[in-house]
């Protein structure tokens, strides 16, 4: 690992100290644009030309040949003006929303060192927080821009489905998979996303309502609640009369709770990584860390042939978000349900419950289901523990989203 | 190859002759519903559950394990009553529109059996053809599964980008790639293809214009106008004052031609290949047919940096056809420019120029570019040569195309 190449101006801590890389290099810009002069990290799980993509996993490392070419994404943020100064550790196959590595260990989560970054797209945030990138390109299936933007303090972006390319990703769950950014400030996040997303500019939308979803916040922990008290009186007081407090039965749900996101949502991703993944996990036989082996145990417990109820169940939510969700409004809610876990104090995963993990897969699942674009917004702490809320918009609505976010960054300040 | 397994009631052809089938097999239903008594033949490039997907190409079958579980499509239209009874032979690596397999053989097209099927759902649509199954689960990026129908003269389908899941196919220009089928008839397309798509029934849509584009038409080959004429002039009558000639230009192109959409195209596709195979190639050095070799030198060749800006060009032109085609809309244009050539007479793939390629693709992209659903409709004939005549909707709308192009059959019998 080579420190002296990453030189960005806000450096706090080495790369060695941050653990957030799996490699550093340098790849100068392929032009000149809005990236001009920032760099950024690129999470293990999207190609670089001449570099293997590890996913994560050593037996992938080792059953895989190198990239031949830079996957569509990083071509673009290249064009753009900036430049790639390595890949950052994941956590294995991009399944967790943790972020400690078993075998290539936890990237730093600066402001919370004895905390995990989150996951899956650990090294990306920790990078960005640690203030040796400007930003960073991740992935985004349940979350793994999103939970680790909270965790570490930092902005992060979950597109619309389908309007980042793929190509060069290696895929989790397709239905759900999204190439994301994790950025130290509104500004770079709207910057490099706009470059990904290929839009130049704002389609003029009227500015809409803003529904807070009071579920949503009842589902988190107390100190979560009221942490975002305050982040969320000045956005109802900026968005005055247009701020309301919405109901999850309003969006489509058929019960009173998130749950109903989050189960429809588990058994479409899980079939979907069992035919992306099982074949190479049956042929190769890898070694996991026990966490994602017991993901990866629930992923082969699941019964196929509940697949399609929950395909149809998904596009009735699908719609029902759409026919709620007018152009210009937005969604407020909590990133995450808790503060990052304890490093080493790592929630049991489960999709059913009470804890951790279906609290959090009951927040992040909406954008899921829904295809909708999600940023989260680094607006609090408690005791300097970092806190997210997130903002989402009508399905395409991406550059009025990241817009909005700029635009509102002063607020919590 | 088991004969005796396939016995679908209309069968003309007898499997072998058919050469639509790398291998044949009875996989029973996993429960009943719309599709209860229909049986489907699957490309080659999606999983069935311990079956190696061999793509087209030998060095992969051999280089790759086999699926451990269904892709997410067959598992649906199993769930929905349907049985699998084979899976189909394509063009190596999907990366064509002929339909002739080096490795394979080309299957038949029964209606024009001196002529190719298309490809490179050419077993799929062949299968269908043939009277050997009901319809046929396929893919198309460029054009695979509306081709092979135009070609054989059955109902193809490829839905709007996104909505079909593809976990357990070979992605090949994810940016572009979907799930589609090839039909026998309207009601079995439409049938199979909501099972597909997870939604029921039909969004009440109010009934719109039909935008007959008349630079798609002057791009064809005479017989193909000529044997488009009285289908179009049917759908004019039916549609009365809401059936208008319309031009590209309206449509958002910034040059009076067609290619300005297909040029884009080939510069994503392309690269999105080079990302998607380009390692594997590198790696496992396959044989490959000439060509298919000599499209892949094509993919090499491409100067990455043009990427981008495609991607910016391509949005733009998403928009405009979005702006332009409102709810209950439709674009008719012909699917393919001229009667499927005659076998062993390869027209030469390019991207630019006059040949039956650039004019293929100048048709063909527009549903690319612009994420939209078509049908090809089998209304026309030229001394019993099928040809394909094209509808296409708004993104999203592909439940209203479906039943639309159900309930217009009856103008072309």
């Amino acid at each position: 690992m080579e420190d002296n190449l990453i030189h960005p101006s806000n450096s706090r801590v080495e790369v060695a100290q941050s653990n957030a890389f799996i490699a550093t290099f340098e790849l100068s810009p392929a032009g000149s644009g809005p990236l001009d002069g920032l760099c950024f990290g690129v999470k293990d799980l999207i190609d670089v030309a001449g570099w293997k993509t590890g996913c994560g996993n050593p037996t992938w490392y080792d059953s895989h040949p190198a990239a031949v070419a830079n996957a569509v994404c990083v071509e673009q943020l290249l064009q753009a003006g900036a430049r790639c100064v390595g890949k950052t550790i994941l956590d294995e196959l991009a399944f967790s929303l943790l972020g400690q590595n078993h075998f290539y260990g936890t990237p730093l989560n600066p402001r919370a060192p004895d905390r995990v970054p989150g996951g899956s797209s650990s090294g990306s945030a920790s990078a960005v927080a640690c203030g040796l990138v400007d930003f960073a390109l991740a992935t985004d299936t349940s979350g793994s821009v999103r939970v680790p933007a909270s965790n570490c303090g930092v902005w992060g972006f979950r597109p619309s489905h389908g309007f980042i390319s793929l190509a060069g990703v290696n895929p989790l769950a397709p239905t759900f998979d999204t190439i994301g950014v994790l950025a130290r400030s509104a500004d770079v996040l709207a910057e490099a996303a706009l470059v990904l997303l290929s839009v130049a500019s704002v389609p003029a939308t009227k500015p809409g309502r803003i529904h807070v979803i009071k579920e949503a916040f009842a589902l988190v922990d107390a100190d979560v609640q009221q942490a975002l008290l305050e982040p969320v009186r000045r956005l109802q007081n900026h968005f005055g009369a247009r701020a309301r407090e919405a109901s999850v039965t309003e969006l489509g749900t058929d019960e009173l709770a998130l749950a109903t996101w989050s189960n429809t949502y588990c058994i479409i991703q899980w079939a979907e990584i069992k035919s992306c993944l099982g074949a190479w996990i049956a042929a190769a036989k890898p070694e996991f860390g026990p966490d994602i082996a017991a993901s990866f145990n629930l992923v082969n417990q699941l019964d196929r042939r509940r697949v399609a109820a929950a395909l149809q169940q998904r596009e009735r939510y699908s719609q029902s978000l759409h026919d709620f969700l007018k152009p210009g409004d937005l969604v407020c809610m909590p990133t995450t349900p808790a503060l990052a876990p304890r490093k080493g104090d790592a929630p049991p995963r489960s999709s059913s419950g009470s804890g951790y993990y279906p609290r959090l897969l009951a927040l992040t699942s909406l954008a899921g289901i829904g295809r909708l674009p999600q940023v989260s917004l680094p607006v609090a702490d408690l005791a300097g523990v970092p806190v997210g809320l997130s903002l989402l918009a009508r399905h395409g609505q991406d550059a009025f989203l990241l817009e909005t976010a700029k635009s509102l960054a002063g607020l919590f300040e």
